[in-house]
């Protein structure tokens, strides 16, 4: 799968460490990509302090900090979203220059006469670290060596660290000078013409708003956005431990747009010098523009009086609560293995955590998408948090509670005088798609936020959430899908959803999207019972909402929800086969099965469609870019029109007509896959697809699927990998209890992780191992108890065990 | 329906003149538009020569001259129009300005302190003379009578002129300096933010490349667009025939950018000063662009030669011959005569005629639309030419044929290895649609240029067009559907068409939409059928066809077109009523009737819906722009499937659901609600609907409706505004040979029109009085007849008449 040869990235340290060891400037973006780290507020590519003109992205981006754009649209109708939204590349506070006294600079790995051995790039999942070594010869037999290491705070969301030593082979001269820098050039790559899943180009998008450098070393610096008018700060501060008394220039220079100290320090062989540098990022987001300063100020100081020893240690204290909570284990398939951790810890390194900030598609890594965030924050992302770490959890859906505002006035732009509708994508919570048959018609975002905040209560309990963030979200779904169906008298009366797009992007503007419909009545009718609770149990806070000026619910709404939900219309199956050997398929939507199917073989370019084909030509065909019946297959698959035998049918039959154009389909399918082994056979086909799928799926940036690495990590496929293992593998369901039947994929001996649920967290071991019976060998484990309540109940296949205490432990085999 | 109140135009003449006899700056726009004269190559708005700034948008358009400007989408995909293009308000070459030996200017209608009295503006339809007439008092007490006459010469495409008569009635100095200029300054109306009718704004569309002042008097300008790179001249002589020896002094203003030259002449009370401009206009795409001097000097000199009273006369004699083939004559409804005439006035003013341009959607009086071609010229108004003079229907063929090339390079930009597919918006023939759902996805477009060409060899049996041009439209369009389309398994293996939007732009992107499957079944079977004549009769050109690189037709290509059109699936009617009362209606499309009901009645503010609401909203209901299903049921009327019962269940069902929001709506709805209506009641609640429609309809730019006149004529409402009393009330249908059923509308006395047919002209003159069955007293008189051939048979309802000889007459009385 990979999309070039020669790109071969490892684990070490039994799959917990990725390491590049053999250096290839061609792959230095892909790179600059996995070794990405961040905190879920501030994130930073993997790029090289020195720099790699023509072999780099850098990137340095704050969640949630954004420039408008107005769209100028060549065709423009009332409703259109108004404006884009894009993440902006911040000033790089980690650049470092190096000057030897001869005038010569070190020119790390652009230098085509050095010669460079020893190289490793390593990105440490345990400590969060990035690090790199290198030996360094120069043509002129300089030769040092020198280490980085860099973090992004998981304890202080504004800070990073960088720590270099440099340590001196041969004789180098007397002095080194040592320029620690903010960077403040904007570095952009060109968006290609014609992938829209690029960021936009924007022009002057940043103005330098103030500058100082400190002389005791370090600077700030002070850059606003255009047209949002959102200012980000940033600082840096320098340690030379070894060097406490080392004459420090203060560099302003604005033709090469750097800002910062030079250090000017004794070299001698063998001896080490350390640069220790402090960086603080801040927007006037986060507090008023006039506190910045003092703000960048605080965080700097407290960075640099905690030292770098200590933001490590700090660094390794919460990774290490994080891996105790999410850590799978795997055996028989190392890769995978480290393919899953090194997913977990981007999707942490991703999720915004203060209520203001979602999880953009792709992280913190690039650009691109221009920063937004998506459904599958919900759909994808979102189960990993809420089984691993549900504040995570909550304040994703506080986020979107938080756009509700947002939400009410789109649904007013197209016409619907009561409701929400949530943007399809967006940072600040306002519509940014352009494009509304793939964008705004995808009006199942709404039901994907309802149906998280039914799966975040089902698995927390939390009703303080409920009532607080999760009751008004569900109305105003519920609102917004009461008035954009419509009771259809030629289909007997049923309520019908017209002109939307499923998660289908290659099938847009249908009819009754199946996916969409179910989804739509979950959120209809758990809207309805929420609003029953709480007419029965929190009356205030019910009245409360209603009387809300925004909100002004009428007394019969609830029980209109209920009515749409019990009349919803869901298609029929239809015959794809003859009438003497009838195969019944569920369609995606009401035409579906009535399009042409479209002929592969013809299409061998490996190019997704939306990159080779007018809309008009896919659209009209069978054709899909990912999971859309497959996926409510699995997220509503206890639903009776789902038999076994139905499922089977569809999975097959979508399967031949899906391209997995989309990184949200293969995780989808290998799920769907699993759903239908059987857990008793190890050779069941079904098992071997849910594998191969997953396998393909967990991958992607790994191993530069389709060679898109460079252009940012594909984080909901990421949160598709920990669902496969859990959902998929496991098969863990919530919406009835807590439930497994876990499968042993051919090939793993063993694998194990850990959920949250209902204020516990269970320990699920599987394999290695099968009984009698030929299921695999389970152990479930309670790690964290809640105490004085009934022991938890488990259903696991057709048994059902019970765990009571601290660390007790059921193993089932028949 | 007229937007304005204050606003009333009317006819004088019997009904021969369009007058304005009392000046309002508010109308002048609407006046402007109404009074535009042009010959389908060169249109002027009916501007002042003397200007009136911010109540006047002047305007010179050539038809075919355009400016591409590359389209910037937001979120664009493969094959997306890639350039606009829009036609280009030229220098004016008619301005004059006026300076009394004191130095007052002559301020026309502007000044607030003048008195104007004697005011008339004439658009003469007889003539094609433009005139405007008033007296003029300075506040100082200057008295002067001004008549302008204007004409763009139907003999000379290239050729505009303008007289002016300056009569002295008071004592106003001792000399008049008049100012006879090319006014070069570019004057357009900001385009209205959200309405997708108006033309793009682009900036510096013009460079000026070059300009001359004649010593002699008069001026040469040369401008070029900057992407598309075509030069437009223009070229201005003056005489002024009582003051030959006048002083001449040159004029060349680039501040207020103006080259010409002004004359001083002797003022005397009573005493005539006339001056004549003569005016040229050419381009780099109808000669070489360094001939271009030449041909402007060249066309300048002829005009100049035979003079302005020559080139009326010559104006008269061809517009005689026009109205000898065209007037429409209706006795009891004096309004909608001279609306009649005035839009057949306007037709012929609109369409090129040099196989290179066709029909802008605004005429040549507007940037609207940026002056682009759109299917109506074919639906709309080619049916007018066809029957009047059917070499200009010939021409706009020649237009389409002529963007083949282009048509089928769009067909491989959507992904299609053979034919063609023509542009729905376009000048030069390359795609100009930014939206696809309504551009693109417009297919039937292509169908609808095959229904002309069969339409057109139906009428003129002009066999050498067929096999030059005819036979590869119908083949290349044939092929296009052949390719687009599929034989569907679950439809039983009927041909049906996906994802294409029919005429209704309100419903878009639909499956099997039912007027297209029904024109291009027809387009199918035609191209097959010439196709089979060719290789009877023609071998030799259908060999070359075949062969011809860009096409290389396979052998088995018009067998399968055959075959589709055999298996096409047309939707069947679904019961829109109930089970014990059904009511089976056609669908417009697979799912039309399916969608929920649009509730007018809360929707109360008399905009069209697309500039109120986002198309998500309006795609989702059962709510139609236009005509679509009727469109069908008119222009297939004859087919089994459109019964009388099912024609008049579906005209009322759909009546009741179109805004009419198009201008190429109300005049179908006329014609389908008088094939409902029975010929011997003169009061059938349908014949009054067909009325009240076609008057609705053929009034709409005199009317001023919804206040946009301004923005320039509906050119295809007012070719069905012909189609109206042909088609509609006269019932004339020529699919099978010429048939006729005249209604005869109450308040109509008579109405009488003439048609081409078969190398004859037939005068039709339906009324006075109905005869003893009640149906409408008939005479069908032949007025050109074609030698050595069998009498010409018409069909009159249930009758059959013959007429033989040139002049006989029959009358129809039962």
């Amino acid at each position: 799968m990979a999309g070039n040869k020669d790109f071969s990235p490892a684990f070490a340290d039994d799959q917990w460490t990725l390491v590049e060891r053999h250096f290839e400037k061609e792959h230095n973006r892909i790179w600059e990509t996995l070794c990405s780290v961040g905190n879920g507020y501030l994130g930073m590519r993997g790029s090289f302090e020195e720099g790699l003109d023509g072999y780099s992205t850098g990137g340095t981006f704050i969640n949630g900090y954004y420039e408008n754009s107005p769209y100028r649209y060549p065709e423009g109708f009332p409703g259109y979203a108004e404006n884009n939204q894009t993440i902006l590349n911040l000033a790089d506070t980690r650049a470092i220059r190096l000057v030897f006294d001869d005038g010569e600079v070190y020119q790390g790995l652009a230098a085509n006469k050095a010669i460079v051995s020893d190289y490793s790039r390593r990105l440490e999942l345990q400590t969060g670290l990035l690090t790199r070594e290198l030996t360094w010869q120069s043509p002129t037999g300089k030769k040092i060596h020198l280490k980085f290491e860099r973090l992004v705070s998981f304890d202080l969301p504004h800070v990073a660290a960088v720590r270099l030593t440099i340590t001196p082979q041969s004789d180098c001269g007397a002095h080194l000078t040592i320029a620690s820098l903010i960077d403040y050039q904007i570095r952009r790559e060109t968006s290609h013409q014609h992938d829209p899943r690029n960021a936009a180009a924007l022009e002057n998008e940043l103005v330098i708003e103030g500058q100082e450098v400190f002389p005791e070393g370090g600077a700030l610096l002070f850059q606003r956005t255009h047209h949002s008018q959102i200012t980000a700060a940033c600082g840096l501060r320098d340690r030379l431990p070894n060097h406490p008394e080392t004459s420090k220039v203060p560099v302003d220079d604005r033709q090469e747009a750097v800002i910062g100290t030079y250090y000017t320090v004794p070299l001698k062989i063998d001896q080490p010098i350390i640069l220790e540098k402090y960086m603080v990022y801040c927007t006037s987001l986060d507090v008023r523009p006039d506190n910045l300063r003092h703000k960048v100020l605080d965080e700097l100081r407290a960075a640099y009086t905690s030292g770098f020893a200590e933001l490590c240690t700090a660094q390794s204290r919460i990774l290490r609560t994080f891996w105790d909570h999410a850590n799978i284990t795997l055996d028989g398939d190392d890769w995978t293995q480290g393919a899953i951790r090194f997913n977990m810890f981007h999707l942490l390194q991703s999720a915004g955590r203060n209520g203001q900030t979602g999880i953009p598609a792709k992280g913190l890594t690039s650009q691109g998408y221009d920063g937004h965030y998506f459904w599958d924050t919900e759909s994808y992302m979102l189960p990993f948090f809420l089984h691993t770490d549900p504040q995570i959890a909550r304040k994703l859906l506080e986020y979107r509670f938080n756009t509700l505002d947002h939400a009410r006035r789109r649904a007013r732009d197209l016409s619907h005088p009561k409701g929400a509708l949530f943007a399809w994508r967006t940072i600040n919570g306002e519509e940014c798609s352009a494009n509304y048959p793939t964008g705004t018609a995808q009006y199942h975002i709404n039901a994907d936020i309802a149906f998280a905040v039914k799966r975040y209560f089902d698995v927390t309990g939390d009703k303080v959430f409920m009532l607080d963030y999760g009751a008004e979200i569900l109305f105003e779904t519920a609102r917004l899908w009461f008035d954009l169906g419509d009771f259809i008298p030629t289909r007997g009366n049923r309520f019908c959803l017209h002109s939307i797009t499923g998660p289908d992007e290659y099938t847009t503007l249908v009819d009754n999207n199946t996916y969409t419909n179910l989804m739509a009545r979950e959120n209809l009718m758990f809207a309805a019972q929420i609003a029953r609770w709480m007419q029965t149990e929190h009356l205030e806070r019910y009245e409360q909402i209603k009387n809300k000026k925004e909100v002004a619910l009428e007394a019969h709404e609830p029980a209109d929800w209920q009515e749409a939900a019990d009349k919803m219309y869901i298609p029929e199956p239809v015959n794809v086969g003859s009438e003497d050997a009838p195969h019944p398929v569920l369609p995606q939507d009401d035409l579906f099965l009535y399009k042409p199917l479209w002929n592969r073989a013809a299409d061998n370019i490996p190019l997704p469609l939306l990159l080779k084909h007018h809309p008009l030509v896919y659209n009209r065909y069978q054709v899909c870019k990912q999971a859309d019946l497959i996926l409510a297959e699995f997220m509503l698959g206890h639903l009776p029109i789902f038999s076994r035998e139905q499922k089977e049918r569809d999975f097959n039959y979508y399967e031949a007509v899906t391209t997995h154009d989309s990184s949200l389909s293969r995780c989808i399918f290998s799920i769907a896959a699993a759903q239908l082994a059987d857990p008793a056979d190890p050779n069941d086909p079904y098992l071997n697809k849910a594998l191969a799928f997953y396998r393909a799926s967990a991958t992607i940036d790994l191993d530069n699927h389709r060679n898109e690495t460079r252009n940012g990590i594909h984080a909901a496929n990421m949160g598709g990998s920990w669902m496969g293992i859990v959902f998929g593998f496991a098969q863990m369901r919530t919406h009835d209890g807590l439930s497994f039947c876990p499968l042993l994929p051919p090939g793993w001996t063993a694998y194990a992780f850990q959920v949250y649920y209902q204020e516990r967290r269970v320990q699920v071991q599987i394999g290695p191992g099968r009984d009698s019976s030929g299921y695999p060998i389970c152990t479930f484990t309670l790690t964290e108890n809640k105490p004085n309540q009934p022991p938890l109940v488990i259903r696991v296949c057709e048994k059902t065990i019970q765990l009571a205490v601290l660390n007790e432990s059921v193993t089932i085999r028949r």
